[in-house]
């Protein structure tokens, strides 16, 4: 089932434990788009400038990415330029450029009305909304939002929490938007705004998912080495929704092995700067380490 | 199988998010033989003043526990008095008084040398030495130990590193004990020093074990409430060598299924001040909580 994901493409420059890597793609859209394409095609809707390399566009057609969504404007793309902590669920920004995603107005394509699955990442709640709006009939609707819009725009993205089903965020977003320390008194909180699940991100300490009266945590893969931590939370989302459109199945067992293959996702991605590891990965490489992740937890395992 | 347990008994003061609690009954010895008991008879030795209240050996010799190497001795009991952070991974030390404790030398009751699991919970590295040198033939020997002997006697540490076969410990503790931030590579270096198993303490984010190649990750139980977390290490610590004791089984599988059981005790101590709930505890509510550990990784649950 095609899988409609909307929001940033960018350019990045960042310093992370790996080292500094400059002008490389990026952006929660496109690190989305290419997680979930190894599950499902996808249709990406976006804006860059003149200066997004084509390279990459090829790169995502070829990987089964439609872009009919995706508009090019005169102008520069979205930059944003940010460095690591050593702990490396820290970053600051250094720079940000919005070149033309500043006033992107997400339209989609008369072909995307149909889209069952959907993913609103990271921009203001009064565009996701928009992009609900021109909707026929959504099925699974998923959406990630940043302290920014949950102290700014909460009535608006309060509004749109009561049309969304899987709220994707990480500890520090859900403590905030919550207004509870706690994080089983913070996932109550956010399924009464609507979510029938919500999927909390804790960096190096994995996942967390309360659905209902549910609780499913899986733990993050443990590395040797994050050489670029950009993007994991996109992947992971990727994935997720990715796994869950190719199966439809949407059951507690369905969304728990989904949650799995998006933490497979996410990390693969901080293995190399910016997409690199994503643009070499093989549906192979991904099933063997989605059975690492099993293992991990596996009473009977060791 | 008898388990050993040598360590600090203490009377705490703390301010912890479910309140202030004066004077109850705690240290790692205490907390560790009380968790234990709930699997294995426990022998613990530790030192008392004579403010030390009779009621709580009562309860302990109730639980099973051999008080035979408890010393009672004239003064006052180790006393520590803490204030949790908001974040409850997080404590200062707001008064201590070694009392009796200063100049503790755990000495072995001549019916304890033969004992197979010994844990040596938090004390100077050169005392925990001199156990094992008390002991006929050890099997299983479990270590905890903290940032203060980790930076002041790193020689005596890493000499009785050689002769433990678990060491349980917390994420800090770890990375300044393999001076490595990165947790994969510091499980890698701590298990270089000897230890055959590492289980890492994260606090609210569960256990993380290294063993071999092997890595197991429990996360934590979630809470609506942390009370009062003192002990929850120690209870974690009780919980996986008192299973061990009881079952015999130190196979990888033995092992995973004895740190679930350690996680469990951890979520137990926390709802209530000191060691409370433990002495209302009952073992169908420890497998209960067990079943409810397993379904938190069940791909197949929710």
């Amino acid at each position: 089932m095609s899988l409609l994901v909307v929001g940033s493409v960018a350019i990045d420059t960042v310093e992370a434990p790996g080292g500094r890597a400059e002008d490389v793609v990026g952006g929660a859209a496109l690190y989305f788009s290419l997680a979930a394409s190894f599950f499902t095609p996808v249709r990406m809707v976006g804006v860059v400038g003149a200066d997004f390399p084509r390279s990459v566009l090829a790169d995502l057609a070829r990987r089964g990415v439609d872009l009919a969504g995706l508009e090019e404007r005169p102008g520069r793309t979205f930059r944003w330029s940010g460095r690591y902590h050593e702990d490396v669920n820290v970053r600051d920004t250094l720079h940000l450029d919005l070149g033309v995603f500043g006033d992107f107005r997400p339209t989609l394509p008369a072909g995307y009305r149909d889209s069952r699955y959907v993913f609103l990442a990271n921009i203001d709640p009064v565009l996701q909304a928009s992009v609900l709006d021109q909707l026929h009939a959504p099925g699974l609707i998923g959406c990630d939002t940043m302290n920014h819009w949950i102290a700014e725009s909460r009535p608006a993205l309060e509004r749109l929490l009561g049309r969304v089903g899987m709220l994707v965020i990480n500890d520090e977003e859900a403590r905030l938007l919550s207004g509870e320390r706690n994080i089983v008194r913070a996932a109550a909180r956010i399924l009464s705004m609507g979510p029938h699940s919500v999927l909390i991100k804790r960096g190096e300490y994995g996942i967390i998912q309360f659905a209902g009266q549910s609780v499913f945590a899986v733990p993050a893969f443990p590395l040797e080495e994050v050489t670029d931590p950009t993007g994991a939370g996109d992947c992971f989302a990727g994935g997720v929704m990715g796994e869950l459109a190719r199966s439809g199945d949407t059951s507690p067992a369905g969304l728990r092995r989904a949650i799995v293959y998006g933490s497979v996702m996410g990390s693969f991605v901080v293995e190399d700067f910016g997409p690199r590891r994503l643009l070499q990965l093989t549906r192979e490489a991904i099933d063997r380490r989605y059975r690492q992740f099993v293992s991990l937890t596996d009473l009977d395992g060791g």
